[in-house]
């Protein structure tokens, strides 16, 4: 009898095993034989455009993607999630020079999102070079009123991983203005976000916390290029004076959606995964990478389980979360809104490192449902997915608690990711269509895996 | 005693890996901070650009890298290797269009390197479309005879690994031309092997064996776009006429070189190790992956010892060969010397895959060797090298033979190479600078490590 059991529990086992490793051929195939990601982006991106919350171009993306969920056959239920966002403009196109001696040389720069304008005429001062925010401290009200400050830290170049090189520099981009605001500067550039050389600066949001209303000064980025030229040139003169401008402005909320769309679970209908992006970017560029990617590649999800007739056990929600770059409102929404329906969300997967060569996934959650999650390993090492870690997995998922939920996030190849964040060149032509692909397969090989397992409590 | 020799062992033993592994990250970080192999690419394409075996440009990129390999103060010997190179031509930009009644399309198309040319005024004829080599000879003498054929077996999108697609596609370009030659085919048309479409012909060489010279047929390779075309014009009216004209041609061989720079081993002199790429490119485009990038990265190993001042027990020859592309003679050369001189080569690594993000390598030798290197896995995690396998290495280390000689090949990621390779847009802009060095890096960490273990009998 207790060989029978321990055959059976042997054969049904390497059933299982067998039947999740022809799971994970056929979502593969299907997404780089059968996928429409690539078309989608294009879509979004070159016909739609750039997509700041609150924007005309953010509405017309949501009216294309409920319309394309809709369309597609994959869902048992389309809707739209209201949320107020938060309204920035840029206005019109900033101008920045130095002017050494009498000699003006323009940089590129952008206001940073959130950031008040210059006066109209712009705003024109000495500028005082800083590292870090705590070298404010150092140098006091005494050195720093009345300058620009130019926080100026690079990314670090000898991380492997660069979000971890952009987690130790993006101090400077969000709270920068606002702290040296305390020490009477009265504007701040800061250095792109990015690991390369080259013209494009970078937006990002900023914040001037709990600082008065009258005491908020205009913060803008500069290119990496015009960063080494402003640093060099005032190691000559540190008296050059640095002149931009800046028109943008805040105006009321909007009412703007995340777009849903559901496949109801066949054996558990109440217990909800979630997988998603953020259907938002910023006003630079088509936000191809950020997170176009992740929005078209959580759609591809569904299309794959369509391609291959998989019907998942537990409920599937594929949501396209709203304003993740300037506010985060949607993410709140939808959490707000899973505790005030009960939900039991048991599952959240997000992609937002860009549509580059998969890699791997970050894990949040307990140990017993990491130890599931990494047992996995095996199964996706012969699509070169390796990475199995514990570490953040989205900013859109963040806010949503489940009791013993685990999060994932997809971790695509990084090294060009800071090349294109934020800035004019994140464009579809970025984009390679096998990329794009073979991160939505390993999306849906991870949904199809914790479905069929479940979590552990 | 036995347990001091086992605490004696153990010390060392971990003292070893420690010390490896700091030598593994001094080993990144200098490449991600102190290359000059971008530098050295970026002149390489953009100041010399498309280096053909037996062009001026070749010549030139000899010249220019002997000339870097002296200045650098890497190596202890820089010399140059003579070998005959075949020389092939182009001629005149190529002509391509389908008459499908009277209209007429234009197609872009690449004659293949080795291919004869068509008459002076082009070559006109019925087009019959095949998959495969075999089904030549099911069409027979009577359905080719006095036809063009059009090979379109696309390169196959499941597989994760695209060389493998490369593999599975590029005897239609090898030997196509001489097996259609045999049922009287006039001309072929190759699709390219190229996963993505779009406008660009892909080049490479292709052969007549030992078919009679009368009977050689000219041969071109049409875009992606162009071939599902083709195809689909075909299918509407399969009597449309197919013209194109190429003017290229066969000159005599030419002397050039093997550019090689040597560090000598500080213990064992006598035992060599070699790293390498190929210098020659096809014609089309500054052949910034193929195979600058090795070229270059191949350079930056020796850059990257002196700059952590590591002195190789074993002697390193940064081998740059001539003739890759279309004969493999600086290969072969490089054996014939190699034997001439009973040198002993312990260890060959190539890159020749592109200048993408690393993810691994593969080797080629002994059980006991393959066993070793798999040892060293782990040391490569944090930099996200996870790749250990048998399989092909390099062509240019492909002839060098040596007792238990253990060879491998980088692997970066696969996925864009085929957008480039052989093509007009292998360009400069289409390289990372940091995926390159981590490229790098990966190879000298292996180098190091062999040279620390050195090889099993």
């Amino acid at each position: 009898m207790k060989r029978i059991t321990l055959l059976c529990l042997l054969v049904s086992g390497i059933s299982f095993g067998q039947n999740n490793e022809q799971r994970l051929r056929q979502i593969y195939d299907s997404a780089l034989t059968q996928s429409k990601c690539y078309g989608w982006l294009e879509h979004l991106s070159n016909k739609i455009g750039p997509r700041l919350s609150a924007s005309a171009n953010a509405e017309k993306a949501v009216r294309y993607m409920q319309s394309e969920m809709e369309k597609s056959g994959c869902f048992d239920k389309v809707y739209l999630q209201e949320v107020m966002v938060p309204q920035w403009v840029r206005g019109e196109k900033e101008t920045a020079y130095l002017i050494d001696n009498k000699q003006k040389t323009i940089v590129p720069i952008c206001a940073l999102g959130n950031s008040v304008a210059t006066s109209k005429n712009g705003l024109q001062a000495e500028v005082i070079e800083v590292h870090t925010i705590a070298e404010l401290e150092t140098l006091g009200t005494e050195k720093l009123k009345g300058k620009i400050v130019f926080f100026n830290r690079p990314m670090d170049p000898v991380n492997i991983d660069t979000f971890t090189s952009y987690g130790g520099c993006v101090d400077q981009r969000g709270k920068g203005a606002r702290e040296a605001a305390k020490f009477g500067a009265v504007g701040v550039i800061v250095r792109s976000m990015n690991l390369r050389l080259d013209d494009f600066p970078h937006a990002g949001n900023m914040g001037y916390g709990d600082l008065p209303r009258d005491q908020w000064i205009p913060a803008a980025a500069i290119s990496t290029n015009g960063a080494d030229l402003l640093s060099k040139t005032l190691r000559k003169n540190p008296k050059l004076q640095f002149y931009f401008k800046q028109s943008c402005y805040k105006g009321d909320d909007v009412l703007s959606y995340n777009v849903i769309g559901e496949i109801t679970g066949s054996a558990h209908p109440e217990k909800i995964m979630v997988v998603g992006g953020h259907l938002d970017s910023w006003d630079l560029a088509d936000g191809s990478h950020d997170d176009g990617a992740g929005v078209t590649q959580s759609m591809e999800v569904a299309n794959i389980f369509k391609n291959i007739g998989y019907k998942p056990k537990n409920t599937i929600r594929v949501v396209l979360f709203m304003n993740e770059e300037n506010g985060g409102r949607g993410g709140d929404k939808y959490n707000e809104m899973a505790q005030l329906n009960n939900e039991n969300h048991i599952f959240a997967l997000e992609s937002d490192c860009g549509g580059f060569s998969p890699r791997g996934f970050t894990f949040e959650g307990n140990d017993a449902n990491f130890a599931m999650v990494q047992g996995y390993a095996k199964l996706f090492e012969p699509y070169l997915v390796h990475i199995f870690r514990r570490g953040h997995t989205g900013s859109d998922i963040e806010p949503l608690k489940s009791a013993n939920m685990l999060k994932a996030g997809l971790r695509p190849d990084t090294q060009r990711y800071f090349d294109y964040h934020h800035a004019a060149n994140d464009t579809f032509d970025a984009i390679n269509k096998r990329e794009l692909e073979l991160g939505a397969a390993s999306m849906a090989a991870l949904l199809y895996l914790v479905d069929q397992t479940g979590i552990q409590n």
